[in-house]
C-alpha cells in the first residue's frame, strides 16, 4: 500500500474541477465542483440520519438506488436546507446540467451541497456557469485541488488522499477529499466526503466495504456533537484498473477494504485536527471492553465531553471527567477495573488504574497534554473489545467561529 | 402561594450552618455545610445516573432506602468520586460526625460532596472542625446562606428559593438551595439540590411529588452535555405545619405539588443562568409534539446543541440549526409542519413556518437574541404534546473555566 498524489483524480478515468460561480458572492471563492468519471461507476453511499435531510440528499438517495453514478456536482456557501419543494427542483436543476455539460444521464449524478440551512438555492448562478464548470475538468492533482476548494466552507485545510494497492497484479487506486469542521458528529459525522476509485467491485461488496470503513472512522469522529442535515459519503468505483471483479472473502477484498479504511482514517483524523476551533487532535483509544461495542460507546462518550475537551485545551490531566463520561455512555463496565493514560508518541503518563488516581508528575502529564496530537489510552476491563474515536479540542475560537457563522 | 425568604430554614424547625474547614485550603472559602431539622423527617432522593457515582452518593442511597433523613452533610472542594474503599469509607465518616454533633442516628444523615473527581478527600479536616459546625447551625436565613455558600464551588450567584402555601387552613412552607453551574445534562442536571418543607406528607406522595418535579424541571435542564458523578436531589418533610397528611389526588397534593414545581423552576433557571460562562439563559418551548416525551426530545435537543447555544451568544439567528437539531433528536415529527420563532418578553420574530424560511428583519431577530432572557419558541406538528427545556449560550468563558479547572 503507498501514498500517491492527486486525490479524486489519482484513480484512472476520472476528472474533477471546481470555480467561483458566485453562491459565496462576497468572497468571490471558488463554490461550485464537478467530478466526472468517463465510465459509468458501481456506486454506495451513506448519508446523514438527521430527520431533516437537505435537498441534495433527498434526490440523490433517489439518483442512487440503482448503485450506477458518473458525476457528483457539488456547491459551498448554501445547504439547500429546509427550502421546501423549491429546494428539491433547485438539486434536480443541478443535477441535469452536470448531466447536460457531461453529456450523461441526469439520474446518474449526485448532487451535494453544504453551507448556511434555510436560506433559497439561486440555482441561475449555476445553470450560467455550467459551461465554465464543464472546461475546469482535468484529470491531474489541479483538478482535484480546484473541486475540493470549492466544497470547502469553514475548513482551514485541504483534506484529502490517495492510496495504491496492488489487487490481482493490478495497480488500484483510491482517492478522497473530505469537507467538514464543524456540526460534526456521529452519524454521520463528515459532512461531504467524496471517494473515487479504479476498482472493479460488485455493488454488495462496494457497499459492504463502505459500511464497514464509514462505522470505524467517521462515525467515530466528533467536533461538536451536531450531526449536519447535509452529510454523506459517496464512493465510485469505474473498474478501469483492469482486476477481476472484487469478491467478498477473498484476499483481493481484503487488500481493498484496508486501504479503504486507512484513506478513511487518514481524513478523519485531518478533520478533527481542523474541527472548528481545533487546536489539538485526540485519540481516544478504548481496549478490553465487553465487545467492540460497548469501546465504541465509550470512546465516542469521551470523545465528545465538552468537559475532556476543554480540559485538553487548558493542557489539565483531569482524568475524572474521562471517567465520569465513561459513566454516562450507557456502556456496560466496572469502574473498579479501569486504567486510564495519556499518551503522545512514545510518552505516556497513567493517571488512573483500577478506577483509583494514581500519583504522576502534573508536569509530565502537562507535556503530553499541551502536543497536537494527544491519545487517551482507557482499558475498560478485561474484555477483547477495542474501538478508537476521534476528536478535537474545544477552544475560544469554536465559540467565535460559531457565534457569527452567517455574516 | 407567596414567596418568602429565608431558603431551608423557611419551613419550620430546620435549621443550618456552614463553615470553611481547610477542603478548599487555598481560598479559604467556606466549604462544610450542615442542615439539620429538630424531628426525623419523611424523606426521598434522586440520584445521578452515571455510572460512576461518587463514594457520598453510595452512602445516601444506602441511608436513604428506610425514607428516613434529620440531616444533610455536605462539603465542596472535593467530590470523593472515584477514590475507592478510602473514599466510602471517608463519607460513612462524616454522617458519623454530622450524627454525632447533631446526636441524631448516623442512618439519618445525607451525605454529598462535589468539587474535583478522582483526588482522596481528607476526613480530618472535618472531624476536626465539627463542633464548629453544629455550632454554626441557625434557624434563619443566615445559617440557610452560610450552607449554600459552603456548597457552591465555580457557581457565581447563590440558588435559592422559598415558597408558602396553605394547605387544610395551614400555612405551609417549602424552602431549596441548589448548587451547580457546570457538568450539567439531563439527568440528573442539578450536582446538589437539597429541598425542606414542614408540610406533613407520606413517603408514597413525597417521592411521587419530586419525581415528576424533577423529570419536568432539572432533567430538562443543560449546560453542558456532561451528567456528573455526584448528582442528587434530596427532599426532606418533618411535617411540623401540622396539616393532615398529604394524599395523592386530592386538593391538598395538588396545591403542594404546583408548589414544589414551581420551586423547582425557579432553580433550574437559576442554574441555566449561572452556567459557567453563561450570559443569557435559553428558554426552549416545543408544542405541538405528538405528545409530551416527544416535545421533551426535541426541547432537550436544541438546548443542548453547542451550536445553537454558540449562535446565542452571537445573538445570530441561524434558525437552521434549531431544525437541524430536531431532525437528529430522534423524536418523530414532520418537518414541514414546524414554525420557529424567537422571542423575549413581549417581543417575537418568526424566522420559519412551515419548515421554511419566513422573510424577517434580521435586526428585530438580533435585538431579542440580545437579551439575557431569550426564548425558542416551536411548534412540531398538531400534536398536543409540549416541553420545555432550559440552557444557555456557549461562550469564550465556558472554555477558560474548564479549561484549567484544577488550578
Amino acid at each position: 500500500m503507498k501514498e500517491i498524489n492527486g486525490g479524486v483524480c489519482a484513480p484512472k478515468g476520472f476528472k474533477a474541477g471546481g470555480i467561483a460561480c458566485g453562491i459565496k458572492a462576497s468572497s468571490k471563492k471558488k463554490d461550485l465542483a464537478l467530478i466526472y468519471s468517463e465510465k459509468p461507476c458501481t456506486a454506495s453511499a451513506m448519508f446523514t440520519t438527521n430527520k431533516v435531510k437537505a435537498a441534495s440528499i433527498l434526490v440523490t438517495q433517489e439518483h442512487i438506488s440503482g448503485h450506477v453514478l458518473q458525476a457528483i456536482i457539488a456547491n459551498s456557501g448554501n445547504a439547500n436546507a429546509c427550502t421546501g419543494e423549491p429546494g428539491i427542483q433547485a438539486a434536480r436543476k443541478m443535477a441535469n446540467l452536470a448531466a447536460k455539460v457531461c453529456g450523461i444521464d441526469p439520474r446518474h449524478v449526485a448532487v451535494a451541497s453544504t453551507g448556511v440551512i434555510g436560506v433559497p438555492l439561486s440555482v441561475g448562478v449555476i445553470e450560467k456557469n455550467i459551461k465554465a464548470l464543464g472546461e475546469s475538468l482535468r484529470a491531474d492533482d489541479d483538478g482535484h485541488t480546484a473541486a475540493l476548494e470549492a466544497i470547502m466552507t469553514t475548513d482551514l485545510r485541504r483534506k484529502e488522499g490517495a492510496l495504491e494497492v496492488a489487487i490481482d497484479g493490478k495497480a488500484v487506486h483510491i482517492g478522497a477529499m473530505i469537507k467538514g469542521s464543524g456540526m460534526i458528529h456521529p452519524n454521520m459525522a463528515t459532512m461531504l466526503c467524496f471517494i473515487t476509485t479504479d476498482a472493479a467491485i460488485s455493488p454488495v461488496e462496494l457497499e459492504a466495504s463502505l459500511s464497514c470503513a464509514v462505522r470505524r472512522t467517521f462515525n467515530r469522529l466528533t467536533v461538536d456533537g451536531d450531526t449536519s442535515t447535509n452529510d454523506v459519503v459517496i464512493i465510485m468505483a469505474n473498474g478501469e484498473a483492469g482486476n477481476a471483479p472484487i469478491c467478498a472473502g477473498t484476499r483481493s477484498f481484503e487488500i481493498f477494504y484496508q486501504a479503504l479504511e486507512t484513506l478513511c482514517i487518514k481524513l478523519t483524523r485531518a478533520t478533527a485536527r481542523d474541527g472548528e476551533g481545533a487546536t489539538k487532535l485526540l485519540t481516544v483509544t478504548v481496549s478490553g471492553a465487553l465487545n467492540e461495542n460497548a469501546a465504541e460507546i465509550m470512546a465516542k462518550a469521551v470523545a465528545s465531553s465538552s468537559l475532556v475537551k476543554a480540559a485538553c485545551f487548558g493542557a489539565d490531566a483531569n482524568w475524572g471527567r474521562i471517567l465520569c463520561a465513561m459513566g454516562y455512555s450507557g456502556a456496560n463496565f466496572l469502574p473498579a477495573e479501569v486504567d486510564i493514560s495519556f499518551a503522545s508518541g512514545e510518552e505516556e503518563v497513567f493517571v488512573c488504574r483500577a478506577g483509583a488516581s494514581v500519583p504522576f508528575q502534573e508536569k509530565d502529564a502537562k507535556k503530553i497534554l499541551s502536543r497536537e496530537e494527544i491519545e487517551i489510552r482507557i482499558i475498560a476491563g478485561k474484555g477483547l473489545g477495542q474501538a478508537t474515536a476521534w476528536g478535537c479540542d474545544l477552544t475560544y475560537d469554536y465559540v467565535k467561529i460559531n457565534g457569527d457563522y452567517r455574516s
